[in-house]
């Protein structure tokens, strides 16, 4: 709680009902009275916050013995989740466990617009919905992901959009219009944090600090911090992609020079393979990871290049923040332990001992759909927040 | 309140004297009954922890008409602060407005151990409070900074520790012994932040994430995150000074090449003037920004330099964590406007848009004080916390 701001009722009311949904947490059906005592809460407050989580179907109450037990229910009913890459879009349905009922993917141009991109996305949730024999109508509401910032003041997407024609877009209205459901819209990367918290890496009761480092044609960054995604003044924190590695680099698309993006991004790897690979042939993150995999030499080294540049960023992230695991996803992941291999030795090198010792780094559990499953928990707290 | 730990009773009992305190920050009188309502907490609860904080000093209550009026007190008595710089260290006394009653200042060799300069520090404490006609055993406690990261989960001094004497010394324990008072220990750069976060350009209430950069010898940062002190699992977080700038730049003192620090510390400043200054003439870094002031070229280009550097690293801290201000403290703030308008352009140049258009860039409201003020500030908060 912010020492300063002493809250105003809508705050206190909120907290109330945090610390009541915490100490119902533990699973067991508790009672009134014992929620009361365990939460220092008046028996009236308790009740009050109990019958208004009961209307919501957040918990279930039954009469026992004379007292009042409440039970917290799995939130219930799907949601949609929309994670936009820099080439394609996925739509998912899924309930909270989070158990995927259908998924659909499709190949987008790159430079249609907001508009045209969310007219794409439409028709794959409704192919989705039909897969699941889930309505539109019951989706709880709809978490949406995109390779840019989100400016949380403005409710636009911030500069630099990847996709060019979503920059400055009101993407939460104009996607709920466009979708007929409540959107709730954030940076991919926040998603995959969000995901690798609740379901992954940071599952775990004592783990409290978290960064998902997203390797795919953009390089993103989502922290969470003291338990909470952590998303700056704007919503725009996180933009480990352009950190600048090299002054005088080879030109970003945001603007500025040499920004580690410009070496590790999908493109860049690409790139770096041509002489290799020759001009034309087209090669995916993935592949050049399953060749590296098979022992491709110049593969492997490009790789291990990325993972050293990444290394040096990630040792500055620990130095500042000094947090408890870093997890690597993306397409890159895919090239597990080689990149593990080669970022490693470079976070010991170049961060401080007591910022890295204790560091856990690893690949995401939640394969390439850490960010998809993050638009999943982001629509149940749009609606059922825990 | 991190969604997944219940809370044990010790945390809920602390959670809820928060809150009343919260409440009770607004300044005005009020009645035990306003405040369960205002907190949804029980009557008892209420009357348990109001009892507890007037036994304690924090709140006077007194009977008025028929009701108990509650009112928190300022906090009372005085504290001592001790911050070591690599050179000197620094004793005040002081209370919670902060008013400083007694301050000494004293220079230290520089390689004298922990058990030397701590009893440097008694002396100088017990000349401070004379000054001050303050008894020993009347502070509160004392609040204890040093210019290196303290690991929370040992208590003991981390490396790369700026002052050797003190690396892996078990520094809380050491010091409380050496004193004769609890004693509470933080980096230096952490109680700038928090100085600044209670009673410099962080005081107001829209605040809630703050970085101050210590530029000194050492180059350091303490974060306010969501209105709280945030050092990370280990208690070693902003330690940007250790960026890596150069790879291939010249050796720090941590063991990596090329750390900010490397650029921008008052020795590197020092060394770059050599030639122009003559091998034998001593400058310190306030000597350095006078003369910039007065207009000596070399001294102005020097320091803009560093303010370029520096400037790199915040645009990257900016990137990352979308913070709202960024407060320039230590030696190199008394160039003020000449380093801000180097550091600035940087900043707009290297960081995202969205993560630095609105960017507060300051230099320290409180003089090179705000690490010694926020040991007062820790030193209160240790016994008296709010």
């Amino acid at each position: 709680m912010d020492a300063r701001s002493p809250g105003s009722q809508a705050a206190l009311r909120e907290a109330n009902r945090a610390r009541l949904l915490a100490a119902l947490r533990a699973g067991t059906a508790r009672s009134q009275a014992d929620l009361a005592r365990a939460t220092g809460l008046a028996p009236a407050t308790v009740s009050n916050i109990v019958r208004q989580l009961e209307r919501e179907g957040t918990v279930t109450t039954e009469e026992s013995a004379g007292r009042r037990q409440v039970r917290l229910l799995p939130r219930t009913g799907v949601a949609a989740s929309i994670d936009y890459g820099h080439r394609h879009v996925t739509v998912a349905i899924a309930d909270d466990s989070p158990r995927i009922l259908a998924e659909r993917r499709l190949r987008l141009e790159r430079h249609i617009d907001a508009r045209e991109g969310l007219q794409v996305a439409r028709r794959l949730l409704d192919l989705a919905l039909e897969d699941a024999s889930v309505e539109l109508d019951d989706l709880v509401s709809i978490g949406m992901g995109l390779p840019a910032p989100i400016d949380r003041r403005t409710g636009r997407v911030g500069s630099p959009a990847i996709l060019p024609g979503w920059r400055g877009v009101a993407v939460v209205e104009l996607a709920t219009e466009a979708l007929g459901r409540p959107v709730a819209v954030d940076n991919d990367a926040n998603l995959g944090a969000l995901a690798e918290y609740r379901w992954g890496h940071g599952r775990h009761q004592e783990i409290e600090s978290l960064v998902f480092i997203k390797l795919s044609e953009g390089v993103g960054a989502g922290l969470v911090i003291d338990g909470a995604l952590f998303s700056g003044r704007d919503g725009t924190a996180g933009e480990i992609g352009h950190t600048t590695i090299d002054e005088h680099g080879a030109m970003c698309r945001c603007g500025n020079r040499g920004c580690l993006e410009t070496l590790v991004s999908a493109r860049a790897i690409v790139e770096a393979l041509r002489p290799v690979l020759g001009e034309d042939r087209e090669i995916t993150l993935a592949e050049v990871a399953a060749l590296a995999e098979e022992g491709d030499a110049a593969c492997t080294r490009v790789l291990q290049d990325a993972g050293a540049q990444i290394g040096r960023s990630i040792a500055s992230l620990c130095n500042l923040l000094n947090v408890q695991i870093v997890v690597i996803g993306g397409e890159m992941a895919q090239a597990g332990d080689l990149l593990l291999d080669a970022i490693r030795p470079v976070v010991h090198r170049f961060g401080i001992p007591s910022a890295v010792e204790r560091l856990e780094l690893v690949t995401t559990d939640l394969g390439a759909r850490a960010p998809l499953l993050g638009g999943i928990a982001l629509a149940f707290d749009l609606v059922q927040p825990r």
